[in-house]
């Protein structure tokens, strides 16, 4: 079974491992691309075609892995020519998953994300649509097989037939972390001018789980650098949130930490 | 050293069960109170005095673990009768907090905060005051004497001189968790009417930390049981935000934490 990756980048390139691990082929190509990614390609044993229209016609399941600006146009130009079956990796809103799956057809499109760290020693996939179940169990029957190692354990978790339902997913969370990273940052806002923020962090690590503190202020941080991206995804949230239901009380918490995101993009100016 | 209890309900059965270990005194009333009071009252070796008045005149430090609802009115009427130093354990606002040190004087009284779990193997309590650390350092060299057994770890943290500044840090926390409740709340109901809710639970338990599931839970079904007192709490939350700073931006969050609270109050009738 092959693999090919439209885009080589971190994500690509960590997939790529563990498939090879795992005894699957991998391809992609380096066509136009920078020199690192030409450099990640050429690191591993994987295939290099001459263009990505060889790479989706030769592969199995072909993965997009890039930005979410430019998932939808990859989507609708590569994911027609394979007649395998096209992923995409790039944290795409409920709409863009439905669009390419009314464009490609549901045999073949999965809705799908990865959940918590591409690397770590347990790999999350998260997978929606009518061949989901028959996807998860081809990579499950590899996945047990020897002799290829087990240094990266597989979950696969199939949610529904339904095209969507992955990205809904994805967007609720993406919805309650950065609420969360609103609330800190507000917090700590105000517990600075009081020159309270170290009794702060002190109580909120002893009332809340152990990794607290660390865990908040990457978040903090996190907001702080990209509060711009996150403003325009959480524009994307409340547009999700209107279609599920219209009414203001449905949205409200959501509705407060755009506001605050619009605020710490404008101070960045 | 004799410790007094205004009011006998659990936190002050567990605070004196501790105190009692260490090798002080503790000294109550049953005066007017519930049978249950005086169960557990009896339930342990202290000693149980005619009235409150008597308990406050023979108490070297005076406790109150009632209500935020009678906190003053007790403050002022017992607080005022004792030599000692008077503690608050009742989850006061700062302005609370001002007004019983302005009429007991920085000397009888330290504003102070159990966080964490009563009953637990660590008991962290904060102190702020001009006897803060006095009071700390004769809690510390009994807590370190042996024969006294050690069931418990007394952790005692001095925050600062000023009274408020422990009742700003509680409210701070209070203000932060219930806004984490808020967004529990808002992402759970979208998430049910998508018919998504267990894959969700899955996705944050994977993603956020260990116990995120159980401890989530658990806020939802508090927010839903005491949504009255929390929306009352988070007014008086508003109220000193607007002290530290009257801007809109400063408080977005908590605004919305409010509104949130209020929707699930009134649904409630």
């Amino acid at each position: 079974m092959k693999f090919g990756f439209i885009g080589f980048g971190e994500v690509s390139y960590t997939l790529s491992k563990i498939l090879l691990s795992k005894g699957f082929e991998v391809l992609t190509s380096t066509e136009g691309r920078s020199s690192k990614t030409k450099e990640l390609a050429n690191a591993l044993d994987i295939t290099v075609l001459d263009n990505f229209e060889e790479v989706a016609n030769n592969s199995d399941i072909l993965i997009s892995a890039n930005t979410p600006q430019s998932a939808l146009a990859i989507a609708l130009k590569y994911g027609s020519l394979t007649n395998g079956i096209f992923l995409d990796f790039n944290n795409i809103s409920p709409n863009t998953a439905k669009q390419i799956g009314n464009y490609l057809g549901d045999e073949h499109f999965i809705d799908s994300a990865i959940m918590g760290k591409v690397k770590s020693e347990e790999l999350n996939i998260f997978f929606s649509g009518k061949r989901a179940q028959e996807l998860a169990d081809v990579i499950e029957r590899v996945r047990t097989k020897p002799p290829h190692n087990d240094n990266v354990k597989i979950n696969i978790k199939v949610v529904s037939e339904e095209i969507g339902d992955v990205s809904k997913l994805k967007t609720l969370r993406s919805s309650y972390t950065k609420g969360v990273s609103a609330l800190l940052i507000e917090t700590f806002e105000t517990a600075q001018k009081l020159g309270l923020s170290e009794d702060l962090w002190q109580i909120l690590s002893l009332t809340e789980n152990r990794d607290f503190e660390t865990s908040a202020k990457s978040r903090i941080s996190s907001s702080y650098n990209s509060s711009k991206r996150k403003y325009e995804e959480l524009i994307e949230v409340l547009e999700f949130l209107d279609d599920v239901d219209e009414r203001r009380k449905t949205k409200i918490m959501a509705l407060a930490t755009k506001e605050k995101f619009e605020k710490l993009k404008n101070r960045e100016k």
